[in-house]
């Protein structure tokens, strides 16, 4: 992989060659996110628009002399990514804009933006379960540890991450535990056991199950996949901006909004568009906006007051939009450093803004987004409001998240904005009595 | 539209020029389905596996000269189609078989099948709406009819159907009234209403409501999408054997299994292959096996007892994977012919066979399936434990919805396998104790 330059701790700038550190760095506990820092002259010659250009690969591998992943190494085979880019003309119109698309993320396999990222951790565990596994982590069971069996993949999350890992692991059959709060969903859990995850409900919050799960995986040596921590998520999550670039002639958006909860997927298009950056393949860095609920604002209370993300104490997070809720976002360093130096902003939506967002967006693109996805909007939509965006920017949207991950909510968002069936007796005049005149 | 010859009634055989009917044969009440005869020769300078081997739109418009649609029609915008088809060779070993194929259908826009048949329908109601209407349905009420007002699109169903039509005609902004039985899942509804649907809750049973639909779209001049009625939806739903034979090399798959309620879809795939074949783009029909549910059994029933579909009565339909729950199945006549003439069959499997299908196909190939969609797994299954495939056959499965679509069975699933997560303390020695050695 001569196309990697080195790791890059985002703490202490110190750099590693891959092979020498496992996930951070050393020197921060777990806190040392790194950066894959790649040899762009390298990369060049192996892809470029005009190879693009004729490429009919229709997932993200379409972009593999970009990724840290050796030329020849074998892949999931779910199709990841290539996801739908919709120009969305009345929903511009109606917030006053000319120009607005929606990148609709929640055509991945499990449904969700995280098939990105765990397209990648597949293909990275695969990677080290044929070297020693001693080479990567170093805890002191490791003679516990089982080759032949095949290598296990770990993650904690309560939600879209750790479907992701399941389904990308049941493609290939690799084995995966997924450590989740007790209070998780049983329809998420359901899902999970159906695509054959080892499941742990932990006694505790997220956190608690989150630092479990570090634990876990040194002990057993299994691969981990958690977000903020393993530097290569970031990796598969910023092909989105690759993809939008490429839908758009490679001309750059002027504008991104994304929601934001660990902060991993900003994190993820702000390395895609600085990678294109490099390559001379755009000619400008779009504003990236970060979209937060309300009650889940850390970065944008950090952003709005100038703390140090590092230092600022973990708030109590609460929000309809379950997979943006963190109290101490785990990508929050290349999540702040994505909207700084870009000219972006955070911006937060209260939880009746993102509710009433779920219906506003489907019913002017026909695009059905979770909460999470739909707060990307509820975004744009405060911010037309707000005078944030010129008219005339080109705007992109991205929806992380199917609707059908969150039924529940829709259910509720469709009450708030008091639209109803109408029960009916199965007759004509019926239909006529309900229906206004014209139908 | 001059590649279309003329429609012909399946049942008299009588033709008809497209603007003289408007979805049924006169003849025959509602029971007059009409096929789509095309002029081939016309076609061929138009399309071909060589224009197609550079042709990058990801959808079933690739096929835009196949369809029955004016070639400058302008299209929905959301992404139908073009869904991917996964070699699962884990499956296959299971199975004793070669080769196998998942054709994921779950990763349309609404996550289903239907979204083919309703891009097809936004379409046609489009050029419908530019001619009077009178020339298109003639009840005796047509002066209440309202244009300017835009067209209405309609349909009954329950399920996936009405969802593929209210995001079509979100993503174009045309209005549309969805006929559900007051027995619909409130989760159901709640996509339709956040998707902007007219949603009317018909007191009493689908066939009640597809009745009343019917009457209703007749009645205001709404253009009607039923499956089984409208002649168009069989040339949306084709779409999935061109995809189906182009991801295969224009070798045609062996044997094809599809779950059948309504029949529609089966009648679909039928004629996608029947195009090819008269194209010379294939050699071969593939042997196309009808699943359905053991309590859902009206086709294989008279199938294997060589009843008329036509005479006889309908039947009580009761299983767990709701979309294929048809007492007298709208499109019998297409789905009949669709196996009799393949040398295909129908088989059944129960409702026990469905649910340990759901998690057999999520964590043998990572797709996670609807009850309906995992039918069909279930079929192939039957048909490989009874010898009815042959070890070397090239078989391919639809999966034709998504289980994010009935997460209450999945979970109804994995339970009837005894897979449960484990609840734990947040400490590795509860870990530990949990995890067979080795992990």
């Amino acid at each position: 992989m001569e196309h990697i330059l080195h790791l890059k701790c985002l703490i202490c700038g110190r750099t590693y060659q891959p092979d020498e550190v496992a996930y951070v760095c050393p020197a921060h506990g777990d806190e040392g996110i790194l950066d894959v820092v790649y040899d762009y002259g390298r990369i060049a010659p192996h892809i470029s628009p005009t190879t693009l250009a004729t490429n009919r690969e229709p997932s993200i591998w379409r972009y593999k002399p970009l990724l840290p992943v050796a030329p020849n190494t074998a892949v999931p085979p779910l199709a990841v990514g290539w996801t739908p880019l919709y120009k969305t003309d009345r929903l511009a119109n109606d917030l006053g804009l000319q120009h607005v698309w929606v990148k609709d993320d929640g055509r991945n396999p499990t449904a969700s933006f995280k098939d990105r990222a765990s397209a990648i951790a597949v293909v990275k565990a695969n990677e080290v379960s044929s070297v020693p596994v001693s080479s990567v982590t170093s805890p002191s069971h490791l003679a516990t540890l089982s080759p032949p069996h095949p290598l296990t993949i770990t993650t904690a999350s309560t939600g879209n991450a750790a479907a992701a890992l399941a389904g990308l692991c049941a493609s290939v059959g690799l084995p995966n535990v997924i450590f989740v709060p007790k209070s998780a969903p049983q329809a998420k859990v359901a899902q999970l056991l159906a695509l054959g995850a080892t499941v742990l409900l932990v006694e505790g919050t997220y956190d608690d199950a989150f630092d479990l799960c570090l634990q876990a995986a040194a002990e057993f040596g299994w691969y981990n996949r958690n977000t903020g921590y393993n530097p290569y998520m970031t990796e598969g999550k910023k092909t989105v901006s690759y993809e939008i670039a490429e839908q758009l002639g490679w001309q750059a958006p002027d504008v991104v909004f994304v929601s934001v909860g660990d902060g991993c997927i900003i994190g993820g298009v702000h390395k895609g568009f600085k990678d294109l950056l490099a390559l001379g393949w755009i000619e400008q860095m779009p504003r990236l906006i970060g979209v937060q609920a309300a009650g889940s604002n850390f970065l944008a209370e950090a952003w709005a007051n100038g703390e140090d993300v590092l230092t600022k104490p973990p708030i109590q997070a609460q929000t309809v939009a379950d997979s943006i809720s963190a109290g101490l976002p785990r990508d929050r360093i290349k999540a702040m450093t994505a909207v700084t130096t870009t000219n972006g902003a955070f911006i937060t939506v209260t939880d009746e803004e993102i509710l009433a967002a779920i219906p506003a967006l489907a019913r002017g693109c026909g695009v059905f987004a979770e909460p999470a996805g739909a707060a990307a909007y509820a975004g744009l939509v405060k911010a037309a409001r707000e005078g944030l965006v010129r008219p005339t920017d080109r705007i992109v949207v991205i929806n992380t998240g199917s609707g059908l991950k969150d039924v529940a909510t829709a259910m509720k968002a469709v009450e708030r904005v008091g639209v109803r069936p109408y029960a009916i007796q199965p007759t004509l005049s019926a239909v006529k009595a309900v229906l206004k005149p014209g139908g």
